[in-house]
């Protein structure tokens, strides 16, 4: 039977979730597995707060419950990783979260790492997960674009601040590789590259390759069994 | 045309270059790159010591120079990564060093790594790599098997040390997955897995799988361009 | 009117906010806040897992609103800090975590800090919240008593336990101060420290008596203003 | 016998006991220990290098054999935290210095700290404390108000200087807790934290409530004895 | 005139300064500068104690105010680099702490520093100061000899009981560079490093090593003016 | 016979060498070892990249090999320490970096350290080396002087653009004590010093300086032997 990754967005904003999709068209190989991308319809219309990520996780652990029979490999694609541990638990399938899938492969096409929040709120938060990852010392730093909702669907202005901050990052901050830190946003991915001159990753595309590999490798995940 | 990544062996030892080889099966898919191995024939027989790390270097970028156009991205296949910044000035194409790939995607994989050298001189070096990315935090210990070149041919024996060194840095560490320090080793991962009860790692395979998805995505690496 | 501190046992057992309640005795003091005990009844029995630790936190949540206008200050007492971040989002009154607060306390009362968790699956969580806490070169260690629900009711077999892992912590990792990682073990802390000779920590108490001097001092905590 | 707390100014002038002294009126509860403040009269008129640091310490040490029997816990209200460590050899009974309890307090009601400092010259030995205690990454600056003993007296401008330090920490440094770096200052915390709309700590409150706590809970400090 | 290194010992045993002396035979070279050794008559017998520490810092200072017009660089000689940085507040004269500067030369000569202290109770203060350098990723343990001052007189007994903490340090701790915790042990050096195949550091010739440079090359050290 | 200190420049530059000989002057004392420098005739006219610094490591081993009977240590003279841990496997002798000696002799002249490259794609490569080193908490900033091998050649401008960045790394990263990241600059070193009003380094003297004491004292370096 055919492999498959499910990427599940866990906002309930469908429009997201297409961009997500969109993103995944370069990792569709016709031999490799497939990738679907689902939408949490018990999500918020945003993850935007430590609240919301936390509502999010019963939702999101009874959807993996549901489909892990019919998947090899899950991604949480939200930058706050939401539910990325309790789904360890939920699934023995590996699962990754965009913001460690991401983070870790930048530390392989960069020195110091600059990320790119939508919100300033954020902030705070990514760098808390950040000190759980060990990675403090490679990371320069975290600037928000600082739109809100209706702004952020102006796609040049999203497009000129994305660029501004990955400036700071890499000028100010010392950054020479770039993680935007919110999924879906694949599409401004190359155009900031060239504006920029460095390797700037989308971590829905960072997680979903890590996933290809896993499957087709077949680590050993879910609950230990000492020998 | 094709993508390909280039996989190299920097010893000169066509046994581990076959061993690199046939790891790399689960990853050759169907409209995926093209994954070819390549054996350093300067290099010397085995990679054991910071002189053969740093003597490597400079056949290895000629190697690299000859095949850039016809390689989309490098897997460098020896555990102390030689030449890898090297190779990053040499090529524009991505570069990934197996000990940065391997131990990067570790930490999707658990929260404590343990690294299983071969030879113990070579801890003190894995040690000073893993400072150098920032790691440390997250490497839970590194323990050598302590057989030599005659050992390491009985295949039985080299197992058996694999898995009673897995164990201690499983039960005396805590690591909760585990990088073979080592190129060409994959035939014993599964094997690993079942006896230690935890996610082991080949980490040869784990580069190669980061070199698709760089090659798929095209992220910008090489000299940048400042903008 | 009186000040209050709610001190809420996330799980749904009632003998062990009974044990909370009884820790509270030497705290509650006269001019002092009221301190209250309360149970989430939606709780599990026990919070032994990640995927415990995160559903408990919406029912969390909507107690702490319920409460807000009648509460000073709350505790959420249980070693995992659930829904930390969530609940000072939900509520403006300063939020402790028993986890953060236990630890925090113990650096004033020693050089190295062991850790005593009930389960051995709770040390990776708690390595990892000590990393974000950024207290990991302050930590010498975390070993597990190791008990079932069963043994733990068999309270002589848990003070031995628990002193013995006390001293393995004191003796093979170093640690001159000890936290116990759970709520309600009160009622062993003075025979513990009398067994080791190194201070001994309950982290509800730790807690809340951070409560009690963030009320009297009046803490501006909450969503912040800028000015 | 009533319980008492010892809060020791470590330089010689009244003015800045009376201050510290103030300071304490929310933490004297009817129930709990009673709450002296004395002045070290051996002690400079201010500390302000290493050197006052350290000579200190000799006539602290024996003020504290002096107020031994009658005292249940030591607070030095000195932000250099001169003879923390002395002071615990000298006494069994808990000792804090304000920086460690101001910083470790700060831990609960922030992610990342910002410090107030009188003087520049204060900061290198700021820093270096803060490294001690292995804090550093959890600390986003520390900066220096810049004023001399007679511009401290005037009220109007210290508030104003401790207002834009304030926000220097937390605009370039990203603090979103501040702790003041010097005793008896508590007179400006709560203007303060209306105008920069973070918590904002007087450190010698911080040590005072967690001596209580102390107190009231019983822990065995002092010598250790092995079990 | 001839430059002269002074190197003082803050405790007031002839014997060790004794010792201490002896160890500067080497670095007594022609045209260099002059290396005297003191005894700091006002100190104790040893230094066992943070507060032995502490109480030796006044007079220290007014011995180094003594002697600062005849004197280019001054040693601390014990290993808690008592009063160390009030001294370099006192004189302009660069001045060098032994453990500062033994740790700091180990650095040149291994991967990873295993400490020997005299006393159990050194050992949280070696690391706190270790912490405060900013180290703890160099420094693999520290392991006392455990003998009283009575034993510590037998030289074959210490001799003894160095090597095999050495051996642990080395073995168990992986240390392979060892630090003697102490002053004027010189004597026993060399067949320490015999026995135990690395480099051990007498830390008092470190120290003197490094001030012999610092006179030669005339660093700028004291009060900075800012320019 | 005459103890001997051989300083290597790895670069073909015989102006260079020159310059590091002349900064060699102050260490060269009567009775102390000899001094001499030597060019690395394969090297390339200087190092400036990743390369550069891969590429001289054979032929600065050859040296080291050739040279080993007629010396007692070996610096080598480049701020990228190229081969250092090759050269420590090369010959039983010691074996100093400059950076290495450098940065650690700094750690005793002041509190935070900041290092003035030439180039500004040197910088990624000193700050890995660095975190190799476990001194990140110790460095303040590494910024360059961004001049070219022309501008270089003009010493005023090359002195005041010393300065200028001298000043960014003392006033905005907080540096007080700075590490010329070069060899050969010692002519500027005591200017900057007046300038700045900080200790300025030049490595390669730091290196020197080591390595007379090293001599001296006659440390056990080379390959290990388990006793």
């Amino acid at each position: 039977m055919t492999q498959r990754i499910l990427v599940i967005n866990p906002n309930s904003t469908a429009a997201v979730t297409s961009g997500i999709d969109q993103a995944m068209a370069p990792l569709r190989l016709e031999g490799g597995p497939r990738i679907d991308c689902a939408t949490l319809a018990e999500g918020p219309p945003g993850i935007q707060s430590q609240r919301d990520v936390d509502h999010v996780v019963p939702p999101l652990c009874r959807l993996i419950e549901r489909e892990h029979n019919a998947t090899d490999a899950f991604v949480i694609a939200c930058f706050s990783d939401p539910g990325l541990h309790s789904a360890r638990e939920t699934t023995d399938r590996p699962v990754f979260g965009i913001m460690e899938a991401g983070l870790t492969t930048a530390l392989n096409l960069g020195n110091s790492i600059g990320i790119i929040a939508i919100l300033p709120t954020s902030v705070a938060r990514h760098l808390r997960f950040v000190r759980a990852m060990g990675l403090s010392q490679r990371v320069a730093g975290d600037r928000a674009v600082g739109l809100n909702v209706v702004e952020l669907s102006d796609e040049a202005r999203t497009y000129g601040r994305l660029v501004e901050t990955g400036r700071a990052l890499r000028d100010q901050d010392g950054a020479d590789v770039i993680v935007m830190g919110c999924a879906g946003m694949a599409r401004y991915r190359e155009r900031m590259e060239d504006a920029l001159g460095v390797a700037v990753i989308d971590p829905s595309q960072a997680a979903a390759s890590m996933a290809i590999g896993a499957i087709r490798l077949g680590y050993r995940t879910g609950r230990r069994s000492a020998a």
